[in-house]
């Protein structure tokens, strides 16, 4: 690959130093490198490669000679940057709502449908971090029962609401251990810590809320499967970076445990731990703490639905680092496999 | 009610400490109080309204005179001193798990199946605090439309594996706050705080816990539904002491929302909250910061399964105090309708 001229829009937030931090540890061959943000963070440096970079402020005329835009900020400011940077020539790479479910747009997981950012105007889009996660996991299966229906609860870390909801969370902790009045929170609507909230985003249809409705729409363009029907109950919980998702998938057709497990074992971006019978219980099934900072989903407890009648009904858990492989880990994949 | 002699049994832990402090609130009308412990706790005292009482080691000659036992100890001390108590010819109201699936043993949530404490023969069981949080949500529904599977994932709190738990919890707290090094886990099997444990009790059959087959075995005991399948997952979460529940109910007949929320609205030991369109968030659905030390279980989120293709699935969103309703408040409020 021939160096690229990079960009990465929302360069100071939680999931923008993360693509940073994957362009740097993937030896991504950068030529240019320019990190874009808010007026408020121009002038700041972020480090690459151990040069200081200045960060600089993101206008509409940021984007000349820029070969890949890694855009990590917020649905209305990706609508105001973006047509932009496509019209300098750029490729961008969204992490935002703003445009998944745009016809035009890909939505792609890098381990899961690769094939789908041939199709780009210009635009590719980064899907929800839960959502990732979850495809990682459903896409094998997917492709030999056909995913009909998922019931899945997660369990989102404070990392989803960015740096500010991650030290919203520690500063908590540090009030719960010393015992201080809890301050009034602001990343979240309510205290995070010895608590949890079950409304992620704003509630939308029927109940739902726009997280708890990301997984269907945004599942169902992953994975070409318009029947796909999902069920999402999305509760922030107080952990650091990791979402961890319960799942019962029902299938098309019946399956197979054995088969089951051996196509997760081979499932790029997967890393299947289910040892239940196993004596050391570090390594008999995936938990949060164990999956920060690194690329992998981790899944296991690997099980039958025996709440159901018939062959066809899966349940599982999973869990993987929602700044990285959720966020900016698949953007800079995505990258790299543009031409 | 005429003044019984009661006996806590398992007094010095977290169950046993609610208990007392059950029966003071509610007036019990207390005639002789023994407060029965292993050894290492024998000579401690206990106070119980405004008076000092020495606990006494527990044996099979601790039940003379007594009418209640409230019993708050694991399954192997449970069976060794329950059948003296009975002898004795007291009634136990018993929180392990140790007689609640015997045929001649009653399993009673006191405000769903109060008439089933008739059946005792010396012992009634109190369920799993998991169970009894689902079911008191549920009884009033199965009672309309008739439920006949149940998907649950759970989020437990540390006060699952008592006073132990729940300091495990505080100090692996305090040691985040601190930046100090973790100490080896004694209560849980690996750390608790800024983790999820998907594992509650031993595994046991086709990849299910202990915990996770009680809502089904216990679930159709309590509803005398034996047709009810459940597929639960439960997960430890790190928060002190309510658990919560993301549950799916799919019935015999179809669900009417309103009817839901009006059967709900009125169901004994539930509080309905469920406005998602209200303006104060913080009464918009159930968190477990605010069910922590009072004894209802908080139900929210109701909407239709969008996962299913009829119109007889439900999912809500439930959460109760694992130590009060989830055990000791249960189990006070079996004693107050003995006969």
């Amino acid at each position: 690959m021939s160096k690229k001229n990079v960009a990465i829009l929302g360069c100071s937030g939680a999931v923008g130093r993360q693509m940073l931090t994957c362009l740097e540890e993937r030896d991504f061959e950068v030529g240019d490198l320019k990190l874009l943000a808010s007026k408020s963070s121009a002038g700041t440096f972020l480090s690459f490669k151990g040069e200081k970079i200045e960060v600089e402020e993101a206008t509409e005329a940021s984007f000349e000679n820029v070969d890949i835009v890694l855009s990590a900020v917020e649905n209305d400011v990706a609508k105001m940057l973006i047509p932009s940077a496509v019209a300098a020539g750029a490729t961008v790479i969204d992490n935002s709502s703003a445009y998944r479910l745009d016809k035009n747009v890909p939505l792609v997981v890098a381990d899961v449908n690769p094939q789908d950012i041939a199709l780009n105007s210009g635009i590719i889009a980064n899907p929800n971090c839960a959502t990732i996660i979850a495809m990682l996991c459903i896409a094998p299966l997917d492709k030999i029962y056909g995913a009909r229906r998922i019931i899945c609860s997660t369990y989102q870390a404070a990392s989803g609401a960015g740096l500010a909801g991650m030290n919203e969370l520690f500063d908590q902790i540090k009030c719960i251990a010393n015992e201080c009045e809890m301050q009034k929170p602001h990343a979240f609507c309510d205290q995070l810590v010895m608590n949890l909230i079950p409304q992620i985003g704003s509630f939308v249809e029927d109940g739902y809320s726009t997280e708890e409705m990301k997984m269907q729409n945004e599942g169902r363009k992953i994975l070409h499967n318009a029947n796909l029907s999902v069920n999402c109950t999305c509760v922030r919980v107080p952990i650091a970076r990791s979402h961890s998702e319960s799942i019962t998938v029902e299938f098309e057709n019946d399956i197979d445990l054995d088969e089951v497990r051996r196509a997760l074992s081979h499932a790029p971006g997967v890393n299947l731990i289910d040892d239940i019978d196993a004596k050391n219980a570090r390594d008999r099934y995936p938990m949060p703490l164990y999956t920060t900072n690194q690329d992998l989903v981790f899944v296991g407890r690997i099980r039958r639905d025996i709440s159901s009648n018939k062959r066809n009904s899966l349940s599982f858990w999973c869990t993987g680092d929602q700044i990285r492989i959720g966020a900016a880990s698949n953007a800079v994949m995505i990258a790299e496999k543009l031409e």
